[in-house]
């Protein structure tokens, strides 16, 4: 009768780790949300310990959110979205992990966001966040462009604007270069008159540090600076391709997500920008649709 | 008698600290060089500890070398080229230091690099290699340019040249940017087929291990290809910049320090190319002439 039960109404979390938070929402397909919980940074490129400890405790809360029992974990057929699981190395070691919950099912954070903007079906994203990156998964195919890392890659995104903009102040202020009304702006920001001064704050700072400047680009942009503009545009133009390139593989849709899509989007190639659609649910849904998945086909399997 | 021979022929050390090591060169002016030591490490923004012991080491071997007795560290009058010690807080924490010199003089290591390639007199220098940066000295007042650091600085160094080609390879292989003949020498340098192989592999390195990568584009910019010229003239437009902007103050003399300066000089604006000559003496000796010219006025203030 239990076990009947169960099979009927199985227990879902979805778990979309990231460099800042970990998010975790356990769901039933009769009943739905049961609740949600937040952790704290889960990219194993970052730390492993750091990842399973900020999973247990996204998963702990999710629990109390949903009125379940602490040993339920045990009942939790759990879905996980976790950046640089597609090296091999890496999936192998999470999956050697002697996790609590009944079955676990890894992929990348990219599968799982991509997977919930579009419901579970087939389609397309780009993520314009800290990073950037395109990702689309069509016919059971996935493909993945960009997202090599600061400062390597991730043109478009947030760290690539902040540094691209400090690179251009620093040349302005030694007088190599176009003036720019970021220097003004910069100098407010760092509390400072040198390049020097600007230099020291930003040397060896990571990715995040870089894209909080993110904004005063657009700002200035706004404002018509031609150095700015010239950051923006080259900025969108290679996200504009990128979205071309994805949409060779013919997805049925295409989604933006992260904090740079919505200021980005009126810079895209306008052919681009209508027709991006909004996602439908968060990377964490996504997270559940992919254990969901994975279980029925596990279940056809054994029938 | 001892007192007034000491007066009359000081020794000196001259002290050149380097990311990767530390010169030492024991000097005095009747009898010229004495000893020259190496060390370790002596860049103090990259560890004060590390830098003094590398200092003692080299110290201790140009005392060999130069056949005195250890005791005799104490009649050294040290002059001392160090990164970083245009910083207030960092020159500050080394004048602290307890050293064993009779005396002890500290400046950048632009500064006595400058002192060395112009034989104590005035003049300009440009430094390419792992970074790049523009200091003159001219009627006792110094100005430099560039040198913000690795990636948001250092324009036409060595780690800049192989940051832009990295990137330039990742946007190839993701077919989002123009195709380069450096794309396949980075898939057999990095021995692997994917852009993605190639981002893991230099994520989070260090500026040293990006410039390894330099000669691969001044040898893909000697084959004709696009984006290896477009790397290497846009890295060489910015030297002669920076070239002219030092020229503005009216250096007797322009010389060009360090690994890049061969290869850039033929991309150089001629009229620059033409001006650049060779440093005349090592920044160790630039470091002996700062220490003879601060004992010596001493000792006109003494008198």
């Amino acid at each position: 009768m239990m076990a009947k039960q169960v099979q009927q109404d199985q227990l879902y979390i979805g778990i979309d780790g990231g460099g800042t938070k970990c998010r975790a929402t356990i769901y039933s397909k009769q009943h739905g949300v049961l609740g949600t919980g937040l952790g704290g940074p889960a990219n194993p490129l970052h730390g492993l310990e750091r990842t399973l400890e900020s999973i247990m405790v996204s998963t702990q809360l999710a629990l109390q959110d949903a009125g379940l029992r602490v040993e339920q974990v045990h009942e939790l057929n759990a879905g996980m979205g976790l950046a640089g699981v597609n090296l091999p190395a890496l999936y192998d070691k999470i999956m050697q992990w002697d996790h609590p919950f009944q079955q676990m099912f890894l992929t990348t954070d990219l599968h799982t966001a991509c997977i919930g903007a579009h419901e579970g079906q087939d389609g397309a994203v780009i993520i314009t966040g800290t990073g950037s990156c395109g990702f689309s998964i069509v016919n059971g195919e996935s493909v993945n462009y960009g997202g090599h890392g600061f400062a390597q890659g991730d043109i478009g995104s947030g760290a690539w604007m902040g540094l691209e903009a400090t690179k251009a102040v620093l040349l302005d202020l030694d007088e190599l270069g176009p003036t720019t009304r970021l220097s003004g702006t910069f100098k407010s920001h760092f509390n400072t008159l040198t390049a020097m001064g600007i230099a020291e704050q930003m040397a060896g700072q990571p990715s995040s540090v870089y894209a909080k400047l993110a904004r005063l680009v657009f700002d200035a942009a706004e404002q018509q600076d031609e150095v700015a503009l010239s950051i923006v545009t080259q900025g969108a133009d290679y996200i504009s391709r990128l979205a071309k390139r994805l949409l060779e593989n013919n997805p049925p849709r295409l989604s933006m997500i992260g904090g740079l899509s919505e200021p980005l989007n009126k810079w895209l190639d306008p052919e681009i920008a209508k027709l991006v659609e909004l996602p439908k649910q968060p990377p964490e849904m996504g997270a559940i649709y992919f254990a969901i998945k994975n279980v029925e086909q596990d279940l056809i399997k054994a029938n």
